[in-house]
């Protein structure tokens, strides 16, 4: 019977603004950064990882609070807790005390994230399966005890969400053997960071096109001008038959998006995401009406399962981007993905930052397998970011992710990268902050 | 010239749950806390206090936030800051690393309410006024550069608030003079935490009728035949004239809250309070449908600005419910003061907890001077815990609060009080923290 016998919570930061990789209209210098979870037990072979994404300062918020949630794991026997996530998921949200910091949102949200994501890693890594395996097994009564349903029924009840379950049970095989063999439909965001030149601009399309992608992805929202050179560049290099996308990381108010993406609209987006706040329901609503045929996406900054509901029932959305880090794991990620299948509305995952490729890949393929068995519209976000410091990275071929087949939730970072990233204290961190002058400066000089 | 010399941050809280006060169906055992923000500067008669208010676990997240939000004060003039708390407010708050920890939601935006609390009591003690009356003798162009607009312009733009502000501007010192002579209409939610006996309920009715109180709010949510009970003592206690108010503190689905407050309908409450979600705009306008002619109330958790835009704009809301520390201060309250004021809704703040009462009298106070010149509906939340820690505490006579007169926003705590209630090193704290048996354990039983 192994226990967990402690939790490790890092503060991993990559100096990602160096290179104004990940630069958008809202974000112009974050350095990707992660609260990065360990779950470790006394059976050296089974070990958790989680994390969620930040992009620098505060991370250290985001470390303090998931220490603090899950600190009742400890001394816990790892299979009650693996086959209780549900129950233990509820335990650890149930603290109304952090409760109030919230509810369900911002710093203590996004550690409940971290630390759920590695009790769900955990979990399978146990059964020897990787998580979408893990989930794809499970019988649909142990899918829907998984999920929280609070503040939802009035949209989906347990009941009809076991339902849908049973109707895709028989063909879920089928489905599994179709991605182990073609694998899942992705998107670049790669090509189109805002702090990049038009001719990387140009090179970066060319290249994609040449690496076989079908979706790209554009920042826009700094300078209206701007974005139409820079769509009439890469809308050339994809030419007419290939996806466009957009993304403004919520830097305009309802009329002005309204404005701007209408001048855009010439170059045939297939949607704009995030064009204002990620609570405007209402606003994102009355954009979509706007703006049609560009479709709205929205939902990395929704955060939870209460927020996602609406934007469905407002009909806010054309595509619903749940991310895996902000949504407190499975737990709140599974009924988001039952109430999008429900409203009819492909969900197609945010990705990229630390470990979310990894993770929403699992994710999509558990969205095809068991929930919407549909492809239609579905592509995952795709950054060619970082994953050199995973030990299970994903492998992106052609323009589609291919199946991950190591146990667990694929997010176990090497111990190098730790050691080098570790905020302040790494070995990068510690020459980067020092007094210029100093030692260790000059070490690093030299 | 002064400068702000230092920026200290105190975790205090106090052990409320030891007594049930402040007990509900959410929240059964709160410590009533705060992050208590202190700047100092070189001129020793001016100081600046804020706060955010908590609950307890959780409080050091928002105290270390709030230190690194405040960092760029330190040096700054005090007239500079005082001056352009517009500007002051967007700085603070645009650190894009920060604001993806919410954005504007959670334990950034907590300590952000806090950090720019400090600042409005700063400038209001500078300029040797009561807060209400530094905003008060604020041009409307003053009054419309110190709101934050962001994401609102689909409901209110600056133009027309100015527009607004202009229309009531020759009446203001009329209101002012009427406040100044018979107070701001109160209610009282101190006889009804679900926590109390049927009997301590009764007497505290009684005693608040006695008082004068008119209106009485209670507690709802955990058990439906005792609230069926607990209402039916309250009615009979405030007879049928008074008015009674009931607050589910968030328990229910859409579906459980519509049929739970039908069966409390008969009592005639005014509102329900946070039937819902906080988050969930559509699922309050739903309620509000079902429920009427109970209103719906809800604010206290609304955590930005354009939450409360939606609940405006979706017809959820019969009483908006500001809450002076869930807001980032006036900055982000003043904008929804003028929505609710377009939208013909009654702002009535949530208060209690630590300070709230303090600073929410302030608020209200500009709403009928400045923005909506209306007691029509309105009514302050008063709840009589902790005020004895304040060095200026609010005054309620007879069911209203009477108009506060010295310098600030009310927030400075008594350094005794800070002494005995830090946390983990106050005097309280360590006692009660020690291990039983260890000589600071004995010395508290002696």
């Amino acid at each position: 019977m192994p226990t967990i016998t402690a939790v490790e919570v890092v503060d991993l930061r990559f100096p990602t603004s160096a290179t104004l990789d990940g630069s958008d209209a809202m974000n112009p210098d974050g350095d990707y950064s992660a609260a990065y979870v360990i779950l470790r037990t006394d059976a050296s072979e089974v070990t958790g990882y989680g994390l969620t994404f930040t992009i620098g300062r505060g991370t250290d918020l985001v470390v303090a609070a998931a220490r603090q949630i899950a600190r009742p794991l400890v001394g816990r026997d790892v299979g009650e807790v693996a086959s209780n996530l549900g129950p233990v998921y509820r335990e650890l949200t149930a603290d109304s005390q952090m409760r109030w910091l919230g509810p369900e949102k911002g710093v203590v949200h996004l550690a409940a994230a971290a630390v759920l994501n590695a009790c769900w890693d955990l979990a399978a890594r146990r059964a020897g399966k990787p998580l979408w395996r893990f989930v794809c097994d499970l019988t649909p009564a142990e899918f829907v005890d998984a999920c929280d349903f609070r503040y939802l029924t009035d949209v989906i009840t347990p009941e009809e969400a076991r339902q849908t379950l049973e109707r895709l049970l028989p063909t879920r095989e089928a489905r599994v053997a179709e991605l182990l063999d073609s694998g899942y439909p992705a998107y670049t965001t790669s090509p189109g960071w805002l702090g990049y030149s038009d001719e990387k601009l140009r090179r970066l399309c060319r290249e994609a096109v040449a690496e076989g992608w079908e979706h790209v992805k554009l920042k826009v929202g700094a300078d209206v001008d701007d974005d139409v050179r820079r769509l009439g560049i890469a809308r050339e290099e994809l030419g007419p038959g290939r996806t466009l996308m957009i993304d403004a990381n919520q830097v305009w108010d309802v009329p002005q998006a309204i404005d701007w993406v209408r001048r855009l609209a010439p170059f045939g987006p297939r949607w704009i995401e995030e064009p204002t706040s990620p609570d405007d329901v209402l606003g994102h609503a009355e954009i979509r009406r706007a703006v049609a045929p560009v479709g709205v996406a929205t939902g990395e900054h929704a955060h939870n399962r209460v927020m996602f509901k609406q934007l469905l029932q407002a009909g806010a959305i054309d595509f619903c981007q749940i991310d895996s880090c902000r949504l407190a794991s499975l737990n709140e990620v599974l009924p988001v993905l039952l109430m999008a299948a429900k409203f009819g509305v492909p969900v197609c995952p945010h990705a990229g930052g630390v470990g979310l490729c990894e993770f929403v890949q699992h994710l999509s393929i558990i969205d095809y397998v068991c929930v919407s068995g549909s492809l239609d519209g579905r592509v995952i976000e795709y950054v060619d970011h970082l994953h050199e410091h995973f030990t299970d990275p994903v492998k992106v071929v052609g323009g589609r992710y291919l199946v991950p087949s190591l146990p667990g939730y694929s997010a176990e970072i090497y111990d190098a990268s730790i050691e080098r990233y570790r905020y302040p204290d790494g070995d990068y961190w510690r020459q980067a902050l020092a007094p210029a002058g100093s030692l260790a400066g000059a070490a690093e000089a030299n």
